[in-house]
Formats: structure tokens, sequence, C-alpha cells
């Protein structure tokens, strides 16, 4: 029997060799809808949400802060309108058609900040109808676009410090450092964006940078570089109210990744900002709500091909890219503990070499088993899901 | 001025400086639908079809042939109305649903060739009620499950010749190899396959492999390899009518690479099975649709960012995968041609690092330019499409 399983914590464990999922027995879950199907556990949202806030006020105790909710990493409608009952967090969203989710799931558009890229003409003209909207703009057009269309008002400004922290050696999730990225204002045209602020009449009364996504402990030393990079924009903003740090707080995947520690994460923070008098603003994602997904799918077959065991499952990576894209592992999971084990991979439904859930994975002996859990399932898996081999078809489950 | 383009064709080039696509000026397509829309040529289709039959007729002027449309790569049901009007293929579907929309569109089940992985007994049931579908098991669990419930059909069997061939260099394309995959039926298990057979008095009319996406003529000496690694199977399988030698066909992204010469393609083939007195079966999805299709994109901004210039515009790797997660360019083009020219990096609305359209193309010069155009489109794009960050919206229209 394997004695103990990274990922174990009271919410997500075995019970009596059952596996239990926010109070519920998985196997139940999974008779109960068909699957493929993402429970997400509105508990673990809320305590994700609640330790990041607790390390804010811990180790920036005279700083106010505020928590923007990526909603890019899941827009499950009913986990929007649960976490706008829970007056935790506004939303942090890219589209004009994410920002209508948001008001239409009860958020309010000053409750929302947003921040895009490559906005077009019919773009700016839907936002400038959501009044109190907050506005970071990424670019010189972005400035010109929303300037002329609302002179005189507050705007963020998206800057760009030329570096970045993402998961370790992963270059699609960075999205600043030496590669030159289409993200945010550059040192170099940083007067000009500040002019034709000024052109408008808009207060930049917020400087924004998101520069990578999965950070964890070993790369808070980075991170602190690339909060220190723009502290060079911070102090040409006179009118500055907030900083908003964006996202890319990252959760374990593997055994091997260290849990991102969120005091030394805080502390990170009030070394650099701690004695600026503005408000912290953080857009976390992946960290509020990939580790409270969890995908239940069918067991199609178990087989030997050539001299290494296969289980299907009935559910492709075009429903949860990350894994087959981005390299990020989600973990197989079985529902019953066992003193068996077996080593299999996890492969799905789709035809495309890519469609591999996990490698070599020992798991307890799932013979018999008829379901299969995958963990961290709860961020850019059903937002970034598609109908490829028309295999797009899931449950999603608001557990509360 | 540039001098000469690669991808210059009869249906696809610049007449007087204005770019046209498949007898229509593209600047008045964008105008007439809301982009980002995505154009089919019908004509393209029809031409990429007959040329692979041509050059099949040609070099084996004894067998049959039979070319089945790989609907994975597209599709929009126009076009597989229009497929079927033309009476020159019939399709490749890898799940039920795909069946039902090839079904709906006019197809009948004789003319569908079935082949997936990781069904499950819901999938199995589906596909028994469709009469005359052409299976081909890809497991002993495929074998097994479809014996029980059609014993004494004809199935092909999916096997895996532990070689492949795919765009070079390009792991993610290679659904054979050194690797095991989840595709087919390995030397090991095919003993066993074929006592699964007979136990369900299954005929074993036809072997079916496909073991990569994107070659071209460069891989053809490889390719000729895998055909023979085939003849293990075939040898041993007396009833068989047919060779099914999968998709995979390639056609060139960029500048430098060289076109498939489908004669030599053809040829190959010849070479090893030419004596074998069976039908040759293939299934293209690349090689018809996706230089028959073009993307038609909004220009929202053109601006330098630090010192590189980028051109943004109204769609992102969500509407069209390749380029973001396979390394698989898809060229952008200007619709006006223009003796100045402008080195650009042209992106989407999408706020991940790898929205990428193509990074440092040198185009003619594009400031006035409210469109631009895409090629290769047409294949795994829209069937990939996502709605991340909800910008999932697009038009298609097909050209006839």
């Amino acid at each position: 029997m394997i004695d103990e399983y990274w990922w174990h914590r009271p919410d997500l464990c075995y019970k009596k060799n059952k596996l239990h999922f926010s109070g519920h027995d998985a196997n139940m879950l999974a008779s109960q809808f068909n699957c493929p199907a993402f429970f997400y556990s509105g508990e673990r949202v809320v305590s994700n949400l609640l330790r990041i806030k607790d390390s804010l006020v811990k180790c920036l105790p005279n700083i106010q802060h505020k928590i923007y909710y990526a909603m890019k990493a899941n827009r499950f409608s009913p986990l929007l309108t649960f976490l706008k009952t829970q007056k935790l967090c506004g939303i942090d969203a890219c589209s004009p058609n994410e920002v209508e989710l948001a008001l239409s799931c009860g958020f309010g558009p000053h409750e929302i900040s947003f921040t895009a890229c490559s906005l077009s003409k019919r773009d700016f003209s839907q936002l400038s109808n959501y009044e109190g909207l907050i506005m970071n703009c990424d670019s010189l057009h972005s400035i010109r676009s929303w300037g002329k269309l609302k002179p005189g008002s507050k705007i963020g400004i998206r800057i760009n410090p030329e570096m970045g922290t993402g998961r370790t050696n992963n270059d699609m999730l960075q999205y600043a450092g030496n590669k030159i990225t289409k993200f945010g204002i550059y040192k170099e045209q940083f007067k000009e964006a500040l002019q034709l602020a000024k052109t408008y009449d808009l207060i930049i009364d917020r400087i924004h940078f998101h520069t990578g996504c999965g950070y964890l402990n070993s790369e808070l030393e980075q991170w602190q570089k690339v909060l220190k990079k723009s502290l060079w924009f911070i102090q040409k903003c006179p009118d500055l109210c907030a900083i908003n740090i964006g996202g890319g707080l990252g959760v374990p995947h593997t055994q091997n990744d260290q849990r991102l520690n969120l005091d030394l994460w805080a502390e990170t923070i009030a070394q650099v900002f701690g004695r600026l008098n503005v408000q912290i603003e953080v857009e976390p994602g992946d960290f509020l709500v990939k580790d409270a997904g969890l995908l239940l799918v069918e067991k199609t077959f178990l087989e030997i091909k050539k001299n290494k065991t296969f289980v299907g499952v009935n559910a492709g990576f075009n429903i949860a890219p990350e894994p087959a894209y981005y390299s990020m592992p989600f973990e197989p999971i079985s529902l019953m503990n066992k003193k068996e084990t077996i080593k299999v991979s996890v492969v799905g439904n789709i035809n495309e070499a890519l469609d591999i859930w996990y490698e070599d994975i020992t798991l307890p002996d799932i013979a018999d088993q008829k379901f299969l859990a995958i963990i961290n399932s709860g961020a850019y898996s059903s937002s970034m899901s598609s109908n490829h081999c028309m295999r797009g078809a899931f449950k999603e489950v608001l557990l509360i």
C-alpha cells in the first residue's frame, strides 16, 4: 500500500480507503453525474482566498489589499456567483464577454479589473458602457483608444518589467523576460504613454504587471527582482493608488513541487512595496481554483500494449489541455486505496499522440474500479476546453 | 516589393496587388462577414482530392483505392455535405458524435471508416446501431467489445508498426515509434488479437495504421519503412481486402518546407503493396482542407514595443491552436501587395504568452490595412477551437 499521498488534505483524502472530496464520497459523485464531470469545492476556493488574505494582513498590516479572481481560469457561472456572495474578491477579466458574464453572475463593474491585449474598436466601445470598470491599458494604442472614449477617467497601465517568473523551465508560461512580448508597456515607450495619458486627461492611479504563471517557492527570489523592476515605473506616477502585481501564484502538480509559502510570498511584497502608501492588488486564478477541482472520469480499458500497461478513460486532453500542452501534469488518483499497486499510463479518447493524462504512475490496483479521479483540474480545464473530435461534452458541479 | 510568395497559386494570389482567394477579393470577403472568419475553398479541396487520386491511379493502375476524409480536421457541416455531393471520398470518423454528424450531412454508414481509442461501453453501443459502419479495432478491448455486439462481422485491426512518420522533429505528431503509445495493437499482442477475433467469428478484412502527421518529401523514405513494417501483420490475415495507410500527408507551412510529391508518395506505396491484391485506403485530413482555408482577421493595432513591431489582430490561438501548440506556423499575409515592406510579429487577443500567430515576418506595409489573412487555417483550427477567455466566436464560410 502507498503510505502517503502528497496531495492528501482533509477535504481530499481516503476515508476507510474510499476517496472523499469536499465532504462527498467520490464514487457517489461519479455515479450521480454522467462522467466526465468536474467537481469544484467552494470551501477549498474560499480557504485558498483566505490564506492569501491572511498572509497579506500578517506581512503588510498597514496596507490595503484587494484580490481579483482571474476568471479565465474557470468561468463556471455558479462558481462566479458563489464567489460574489463570499465578498472576498473581485474579478479579473480579459475580454468584454468575460465582463458581461461576471456582471450577469452578480458582480458590479467597479469590482472588475480589466486587462487585455489587442482590443478591437468594438471591444473598447463595449467596455466603455460599463461605468466604473477598472481599466488597465497595456499599450499606447489602448491608452489612446480609451482616452478618446473616456477622457478624464482613471486608468491603470500594464507595464512590462522585462523580467518574469513562471513555472520553472516552462517558456510557455513566461509573459515578460529577455524575449520581447506583446504584453504591457516597456520603459522605452513609457514616457510616450504618460504624455498620451495627459493628452486625454487620464489619471494613472494604478500600475499593473503580470509576468508569468505557476511560480512556487523556488521562484520567489526571481519574483522579488520583478517587483523591484516595477519601481522604475511606479516612481513616475504621482497619482498612484494601487499596484496590481498580477497573478501567477502556482500550486504543486507533482510530489516534487514545493508548495508556495504564502507568508514568504507576502513578505517578499512587503520588502519591496511595504513603505509605499498604495493598495496591493493580486489576481490569482490557478491558486484559487486549480486544486479545488476534481475531474471524475470513467475507465474504458486496462490493457498491456507491447510491455506497457495503459488505462483508458472517457475524456481527452481537449477538456483539460494543460497536461498535454503545457507539460503540467494532472495526477490521476484512484477512488479506492488498496494494498496492491499497479504502474500504468493513463490515456484519453482522442486520436492524438499527445492525448496522455499521465505516464507511468503507480496507483492502487484499479482493475476493478469503474472510475478514476484527476486532481488539479479546477483551472484552465473547462474554460479552455474544445470539442475536438466531438469529444467536448462534460458536466460541471459546484459543491457548496 | 516582395517578388514572389511561396504560397502563391492560381486561386490564392495577388491580382492587381489585391489578394484573391477562390475567385473572391479577400477584402470584399472580410467586409461581408464579421471577422474573424474562416473561408474554405470547395474547389481547392476537390483539387487536393483529385491530385491524390490521380497519383494513385498512375502508380497503382491495377489496384482499387478509397479515400476517407478525416473529418476531425474540419467538421463544418456545409463542407461535409459538399464532399458527399462530389462522390470522391468517404469519411474517417473517430467518435460516435462524428459518425452521427457525418450521417446528418448525407453520408451513409458504409462510407464511414471508424478508428478510435479508449471507447466506452456507451460508445460501442451507439456505434453498433450504424449498420455497415467500417470498424477498425485498435485494442484487444475493442475487438472483445465489438465482437460481443457484432459477432460474425467484418473488422479492421489498427496495428502499431513501432515506427512513425510525422512532421520533422515534432514529437507531438508521432503516433508510433520507439515510444510505446496507446495506438493500435503491437506485434506482442497480435496473436491474441487474432484469437480473440476468432472467438467472436470476426473476419479481419482490413489492416489499418496511422503513424504520424504532417509528413512531406523528406519523410518518404522513413515512411516506406513504416509500410514495410506493416507486412508482418498483413501476412497473418488471410481474409484481407484492404490496407488503410491512415493519413498524415502534410502541406508546407513555410517557404522552407518542400511540398509532398504525390507521385513519389504513390510510388512508395506501389513498391511495398503493389503486388498484393488488396484495396489501398488513405485518410487524409490536413492534406485536403488545410491549404483550402483562409482565416480573415481584423487588425487591432500596430505598435512598437521596446524595439519590436507588433501587429495585433482580433483573433487568438484559441480559434486555431496549431501555431501555438504544435509549432506549425500559419503564415499571415497582407490583403494588399505593396512595394514597401515591414517586419512585424503578429499576435492575438488572448492573455497568454503563447498567443503569437507569427514572429518576425516581412510583409507588405500593412499600416493602412484593416484586415490580415492567415493561410493554412483550414484544418485543426475551427475543429479544435475553444472559447478560452470567451474569445471563441468566429464565422465559417464555404466558397463553392
